[in-house]
């Protein structure tokens, strides 16, 4: 492996490994068993791009090398042994999307080289980044926090979309892919620095007539 | 296009429309924010298919034209600024029963069209008119309201049937579709207008002996 | 069909079943109909395996033999005539045991097939096993049992290895089969009578810093 190849598989580590810890903790909060934590932590890492090459029909990612299962057990480690620690900290929020930004990329990519015009491709990056949580808050029986209170999935298009753009502008490869990723991670930290948020839509109770 | 094909995307437009507007005024009623309604809406309109293609192994249907994707979108617009008149219509509900019974039409016969048995076409087209609804029960974390109180399902399963019969007797393709579509719209408005229900399961409590 | 084939048709069938009123019978707690009791039982019975058919990218299951749609229907009437009998009764425990320990053994067998790496193949016996049950506990918007209180994917693990282990050891098909299945097995069975479980994951509040 080469440096950028080098560098791009410790951010997929780390991503993977702040994925899967948003996973571990939530089941924690929830009381969970250590194999239901661990499952799912996995589900967290690996369902937006499991959903994403099912969609493709391209061959699962996580089944062609050990180390995703590998890294979620790590993260589990992490959890167990670390958590009085990780509650004081940033660095997940930064692990994470940092983390996010590089599955919006890859997932652009893998649609892109299959064929797919770049519409699809934003909706796979989205898949890729966004997927993975709602799969999580579904296991655990929570109504998925994305579509409330995160300008999460949001992000991601608008990374998604400069993407497009340096794409029409004739950028290398590299460049479309960080510019797109800059982009999710700016606007996430901007989101939350001055708590951005879309608005709520509002819906009209049938009997009275009243928003609701 | 022709005649009959301008036809059918009409219905299916109005379908899709009808189906993403449940998803999204269920996502307005847990104040999911637009982004989180779009998808919700989203899912439901094309959920069912989706796993109709997965199953089948066939390319998924909305990743050929953006159209399904543009129609969510003028779904949600129409939710927000209509919203004060949707609720006073039943104009939807016919919508949604027109749409229904395409989805079935159109689920069997890309089934028969990869050369399943009959039993399979129907299970498709009961797949492709009903998961969308259950899927969105989920996303919002409600109880899927198909198991519990609506004739649905039961509707899209006599489409089939039908379908089935109209297909042994020899009639044409059009004409078994004609046959389908109409009875899951007499069944559906049937149902709705006489207050038909399926039998609630009864269990038995394991301490008590006493039904619950 | 030879005598080897019919016992382990004959086991499947049984499996299947037991499968099926598990999510039957958790429907009709939630008073769901008749219609919402069948698909919550089939996709109990066949969910784990279709998950695991669509990541190996090898065709459905059940879409190539009508049986398991007419065991599921068996199934409900069994639970609806012999419901106040059932309760009773720990012959279900059995077969679902039985059936867990069957279907790991086929997932196991299954990946290998399509020459996956044993490692998948585990996760993919796990799947088999214990998906369904939580795909019933997501359709009727329970927690997943799976994952609080409940040593059955522990067991399934287990299994697996025990298959690995045979494998690496020279050990024939058929007594791989039966190791991984006797495992299971022992397994759940010692787990039930000595109340076994896994340890619960505990949190840290993030505002008192106190467990959770």
């Amino acid at each position: 492996m080469d440096v950028e190849q080098t560098f791009l598989f410790i951010i997929e580590v780390v991503g993977t490994v702040a994925f899967a810890i948003s996973g571990i903790r939530m089941a924690a909060a929830k009381h969970f068993d250590w194999f239901g934590a661990y499952v799912v932590g996995l589900v967290t890492a690996i369902g937006g791009g499991t959903v994403r090459d099912l969609l493709l029909n391209i061959p699962v990612f996580w089944m062609q090398t050990w180390w995703y299962i590998a890294v979620t057990g790590l993260s589990l480690i992490v959890v167990i042994v670390f958590r009085r620690i990780l509650v004081k900290t940033r660095v997940l929020f930064l692990f994470d999307t940092i983390g996010l930004a590089l599955f919006v990329v890859i997932g652009i990519q893998k649609t892109l080289a299959v064929d797919y015009p770049f519409w699809v491709a934003v909706i796979m990056g989205i898949t890729t980044g966004a997927l993975g949580g709602v799969l999580r808050d579904i296991l655990v029986n929570n109504e998925p926090l994305l579509f409330q209170k995160d300008i999460y999935a949001t992000a991601c298009l608008a990374g998604g979309l400069v993407y497009w753009v340096a794409y029409y502008c004739g950028l290398s490869m590299p460049a479309q892919g960080i510019a797109c990723a800059v982009t999710v991670i700016a606007m996430r930290l901007l989101a939350v620095r001055y708590s951005w948020s879309l608005p709520v839509l509002v819906d009209i109770d049938e009997n009275t007539g009243n928003k609701v």
